[in-house]
C-alpha cells in the first residue's frame, strides 16, 4: 500500500494533442498481462531525454542517447517491462535496435525516431522475438485516451500506477501536461528514475526542452532516493507534441515560459513522489530538508547520508524517535569541518538537536508523536551557510526485504 | 547465530603480562550483566589508537584523542556498553572525564592516562554516576585472566564475545597478542570498528607503534561494512606492554618487527571477521575482492558499493544468483569512464560476467550453488590495472530489519 497516494482514474488522465499509446502482452515473463507499450508521437514533436550515470547503463540507454543525439525529430517510444536489457553486452545493443526497427517498421518512420526502454530484471537475455510478435497489436490499439492501460503496462514491482494530468492556461489557449512513471526499488536516481514521461502539446523547442527537462528532472526524480541504487536504465523522458494552438515557445524569456515549467515540475515531483510513496515495503514518506549549508551539494550529500542510511530507515520503520541514528548519519556525510555545535535538527516542529546536542526543549513523547506519522519532515540547519536541498525517501521495512529476496522466484 | 564463528572459551584468552582486567554492573540499560569494564595497564606500556572519521564522533573519542595527543605513557582504558556517549554536546565531555577522574583516583595515576570509551544507544545522557559508582568494584576486580569476562562486558546487539590470542616466537621468547572486539550494527568504520582492543607484551616504541596501529587497522577493522553506516564512537587501540623479555623494538628495519605485524594482522583481521560474521542478522559471509584497477581506491570504492548495497545485500539472503544486481552495483561505484566490456565477475570459481555481459559459460544453476553457501567469494577484475582491494561484508536479512526496529525498546 503506498503511502498517501491515491492512483488516478483512467479518465483522470488526459490525452495529449499529437500522444497516443497502445499496449499488447508480450509474455516477457510469466506475466499474462500487458508488458509491451508503444507510444506513436506525431510529427514535428520535440524529445528530450535525461539518462542512468550508471557506468553499466543499459542497452535501450545507449540506443536512447545515440537517437537522441542524431537531432531527428522522434516519433515513436517503445517500453517493456519485465527485463531490463541491461549487462546484455553486445547482443543486447541488438536487440533495443531491433524493437526501433520493428516499431519504425510498423509507423512508417526512420529506425533512428524511435527511443526504446527496458525495465525488469538485469543480465537476462531480452526475449527480442516475443517483443516483435507483440508489436503489430499494440500498434492496433494506438489511441489518445489510452494512458491508464499505457502506464499499468510498465510496472514491475510497482503496487499502484503513477501518472498524473495538468492543465494551464496560456494566454486563453488549454496547455495539457500528462505524466507517467514506474519504479519501487533500485531507486536513487542521479538523472531520472527508472522511467518517467511527461509529454504537453505546448510547442517548446529543441534546445529550451533540452535545458527544460535537465532542470524538471533535477527538481524532481533527482530528489528521491529508495535505497541508494542507481538502476541502469533510468531514463525520464519529456515530450511537446507542439498541438496546442500557440505560438512555439522558442526564448528563455518568454514570459509563457515560466507557468509551463512550473506544471511541468509538478506533474514530475508528483510522480517522483509517488515512487517513493510506493517504494518497496514503504510505510512512511520521509521529506529530508537541509538547510543553512555552503553549497546544494553539501546540503545533498548530508540529505542523502540520512535518506540512505538502513539504521535510520528501520527507525523510520519502527516509529521510533532514535535521533542518534540521524546526527550519526549527517556526520557520515564527511563534510569538511563540519562543526557539529552549529547543527540544529528538527522533526516536524519539534526541536531534537541543538547546538549539535539534544535540545534541552526536547521530549521523547514529542518525537514519538511525529515518528508515528505516516508523513515525516526531518530539517536539518548546517548554521555554514544559505544554501539548501531537499530528498524524498522512505523507511525500510522487512516487506523491502522480502519483496526484494523473492523479486526473480 | 554468526556465520562460520565459533566464540573462543575463556582458557583460549592468553593473559599479557602488563594487562589486568576488571569488570561490574552499573546498570547502565536495564541488563543485570556487568557493563562496564576497567583495564590496567603496567607501568611504561604504549598506547596507540586510530579513531571513527564521523564529524559527530562521540565524547570519548574527543577525550581519547586528547589524551593520546599529550605523549603521556597511558596506564588505563574505561568501557562501558549500553551507552555510546554521543551527540551529548559539552555534558557528553564532562561525563567522559569524569569517568577517567574515577578510574585515576582508583589507579593512583593522572586522568590524562585513561582513556574513555563508550557503545550503546546515541544522543542520551550517561548515567555517569552509575559508572563512578560501580568502578571500585571493576578495580576490585582487576586480574590478567579475565579477558572472557572482560569481552562479555562491552557487547551490545553482538550475539557472541568476539576475542583470540596468538603466541609468536621472537628469538626463543613467546610473544602474546590477545585481542578483543564488539560490534554488529553501524559497521562501516573508516578508522576502525566500533571498539577494538588488541594488547601484545613486545616492547614497540610510540611512533612506531602509531604506524603499526594505522597500518593494522587498514589490513582489518578498515575492510569491514555491515550497513555502510561509520559509528560515531569507532575506535581500534594498540596496546604494547613491553613486558615480554625481549629488547624493544624501534626501527622499522628491526627483523623482529614482520613477524610481530603479521599477527597483529592476523590477529586484527580475525576480530574484524567475526564482527562481520556476527554482523545484525547476518546469514552470509561474504568477501569482495576487486582486483585491476588503477588504484587501490577506486578498487575499494567497487568493493563498497557491492558490498552496501541494499538489493546486493538482499539477493545474497536469499541465495538468488540476481548477478544484475552486482553489476548494477558497480555501475554505481562511478569510477571515471569505466569500461563495461572491460570487467570480469566471478562467484567464488565460477565465471559470472566476461566483457561486461553474463559469460556464455555461465549457468544459473552455477550460481545458485555458489549463493547457497554461508560463505561466497565475489571477485571482479576492472581491467584496467594492476592495484586490488577487499572488503568483507554480510548480507540484509528479516533480522536486521527487526533488530533496528527494536534496538531501544
Amino acid at each position: 500500500m503506498p503511502v498517501n497516494y491515491t492512483p488516478p482514474t483512467p479518465e483522470q488522465l488526459l490525452p495529449v494533442a499529437g500522444v497516443t499509446l497502445g499496449t499488447a502482452a508480450a509474455g516477457i515473463k510469466k506475466w499474462t498481462r500487458d508488458d509491451l507499450l508503444l507510444v506513436a508521437l506525431s510529427n514535428g514533436s520535440q524529445v528530450a531525454g535525461v539518462f542512468t550515470q550508471n557506468s553499466f547503463c543499459a542497452a535501450p540507454v545507449i540506443v536512447c542517447r545515440e537517437h537522441l543525439a542524431r537531432g531527428t525529430a522522434m516519433r515513436a517510444l517503445v517500453v517493456n517491462a519485465g527485463n531490463a536489457n541491461a549487462g546484455n553486452g553486445a547482443r543486447g545493443l541488438v536487440d533495443a535496435r531491433n524493437t526501433c526497427v520493428a516499431a519504425a517498421g510498423l509507423l512508417g518512420c526512420a529506425t533512428q525516431q524511435v527511443l526504446p526502454f527496458s525495465t525488469g530484471v538485469i543480465m537476462e537475455p531480452l526475449p527480442v522475438d516475443k517483443l516483435v510478435e507483440a508489436m503489430p497489436r499494440a500498434h492496433a490499439a494506438l489511441a489518445t485516451d489510452t494512458w491508464y492501460p499505457a502506464v499499468r503496462s510498465i510496472m514491475t514491482t510497482d503496487t499502484v500506477p503513477k501518472a498524473v494530468s495538468r492543465q494551464i492556461d496560456i494566454g486563453g489557449v488549454a496547455i495539457t501536461i500528462t505524466g507517467m512513471a514506474k519504479g519501487a526499488g533500485m531507486i536513487s536516481p542521479n538523472m531520472a528514475t527508472m522511467l518517467g514521461f511527461v509529454a504537453t502539446d505546448a510547442p517548446i523547442r529543441g534546445a529550451l526542452l533540452d535545458r527544460l527537462a535537465r532542470m524538471v528532472a533535477d527538481a524532481s526524480f533527482n530528489r528521491i532516493t529508495i535505497d541508494g541504487d542507481t538502476s541502469t536504465n533510468d531514463s525520464f523522458i519529456l515530450i511537446a507534441t507542439g498541438r496546442a494552438g500557440i505560438s512555439p515557445i522558442e526564448a528563455e524569456s518568454d514570459p509563457r515560459l515560466p507557468p509551463v515549467q512550473r506544471a511541468l515540475i509538478e506533474v514530475s515531483a508528483y510522480l517522483a513522489q509517488a515512487i517513493v510513496r510506493d517504494g518497496e515495503g514503504a510505510t512512511k514518506f520521509i521529506a529530508i530538508t537541509v538547510e543553512e549549508g555552503r553549497d546544494v551539494a553539501e546540503c545533498d550529500r548530508v540529505a542523502r547520508a540520512i535518506a540512505n542510511s538502513p539504521l535510520v530507515k528501520t527507525a523510520f520503520f519502527a516509529s521510533d524517535p532514535n535521533l542518534g541514528r540521524i546526527v550519526c548519519a549527517i556526520g557520515n556525510a564527511k563534510l569538511d569541518d563540519l562543526a557539529p555545535g552549529g547543527v540544529s535538527l528538527w522533526l516536524d516542529d519539534v526541536l531534537v538537536v541543538e547546538s549539535g546536542g539534544r535540545a534541552p526543549s526536547y521530549r521523547e513523547e514529542d518525537g514519538q508523536r511525529v515518528m508515528a506519522q505516516p508523513e515525516i519532515a526531518v530539517r536539518v540547519a548546517l548554521g555554514r551557510g544559505d544554501a539548501s536541498a531537499i530528498v524524498w525517501t522512505c523507511d525500510f521495512s522487512h516487506d523491502y526485504v522480502s519483496i526484494n529476496a523473492d523479486y526473480r522466484s
